[in-house]
């Protein structure tokens, strides 16, 4: 019988996930992993697999919140969905713009360290926008079909657009940059997409 | 007096860029800059100082070269800045969207990594993408002058948008997304400049 395992798998990730977060992957060294779960070698890597395998269940994990909590500010009957698509846009131009630099957001930061090199890395961040892109396309149907957004619009056409305008937004953050530049990157991409920026 | 040096200063910057950029800051090594450079510790630390300031050296050309290459894009009289405009956010557009993810803009990839921890890194995106901003405002202006985009468009703003759109399209492409995705979020952020797409 298997010697019943004697730690938390989900906070041994977030763990793993905060080291990862912090310094990126190829400067994130198993001593640091170790120190950071309370975990031995053999417990980590008997249970994960090697330091790239730990790296991508991190990364799965962090990507399924991301889109998860995507999902949830772009559903809910309390609001509308141009409500909900303004809303986001302006929280995602407030989180910028503060005297401190951010850490970037973890696809980000991964996408920049690792994507051109390594395919699962690339594969994982590819299908999170795509899902992305996904959730921004029914929120605008949405819209259309409540006459917040013109019908004659193409929807997808536009959420690749709007995509595009979250990781710029993103990555402007990433750097610091002023709210006020993010504020205008948000109201013309809700113009663009034909909502009013009110 | 003394001794001359026996190397290109130049040459030996083009080669730490290239080791950084494809492995980042804290995944190349002293080793790895050597090797890169074929110049010892002592050759490479005395001419450049420390590893943290051979990479301020190397991002602020890269910087440089980036912002001076947009500026000749968005210059020169033979064709219109409506025209300038749309074939810099096509050709950006087209290099992304190939099979193989891209090796991500240096700046990028810096700005990701230790843009959070590092204040000169931070401080150097945020004065790169203000110059950006700048070169697309006084493109915008151009346009404005010439009746290719509305006088009533405000330059600032809109200057603003287009930034976000280029370095979302930047960070679509670093994870390989394909070419129609990004050729939508140019065609559209240039739509909401007022050029129309032809």
């Amino acid at each position: 019988m298997a010697r019943p395992r004697k730690f938390d798998e989900q906070q041994v990730l977030r763990s793993a996930t905060e080291a990862f977060w912090t310094s990126g992957f190829a400067a994130t060294s198993l001593d640091d992993l170790m120190q950071a779960t309370g975990l031995g070698k053999g417990s980590l890597y008997g249970t994960f697999g090697d330091k790239q395998a730990l790296f991508q269940r991190v990364l799965d994990g962090y990507c399924a919140d991301a889109t998860a909590d995507l999902h949830a500010r772009l559903s809910g009957p309390e609001s509308s969905a141009a409500t909900r698509l303004r809303a986001l846009f302006h929280a995602v131009a407030a989180a910028g713009g503060i005297p401190i630099p951010q850490r970037a957001c973890l696809l980000a930061k991964s996408t920049a360290e690792l994507a051109a090199t390594n395919t699962e890395v690339a594969a994982k961040a590819r299908q999170t926008f795509t899902t992305i892109a996904e959730l921004l396309q029914a929120e605008v149907e949405h819209a259309q079909a409540t006459g917040d957004i013109p019908a004659d619009r193409d929807a997808r056409r536009t959420a690749h657009h709007l995509l595009a305008v979250l990781r710029g937004m993103e990555a402007l953050t990433e750097a610091g940059m002023d709210a006020s530049v993010l504020r205008d990157a948000a109201d013309i991409a809700l113009e663009a997409a034909g909502l009013t920026a009110t």
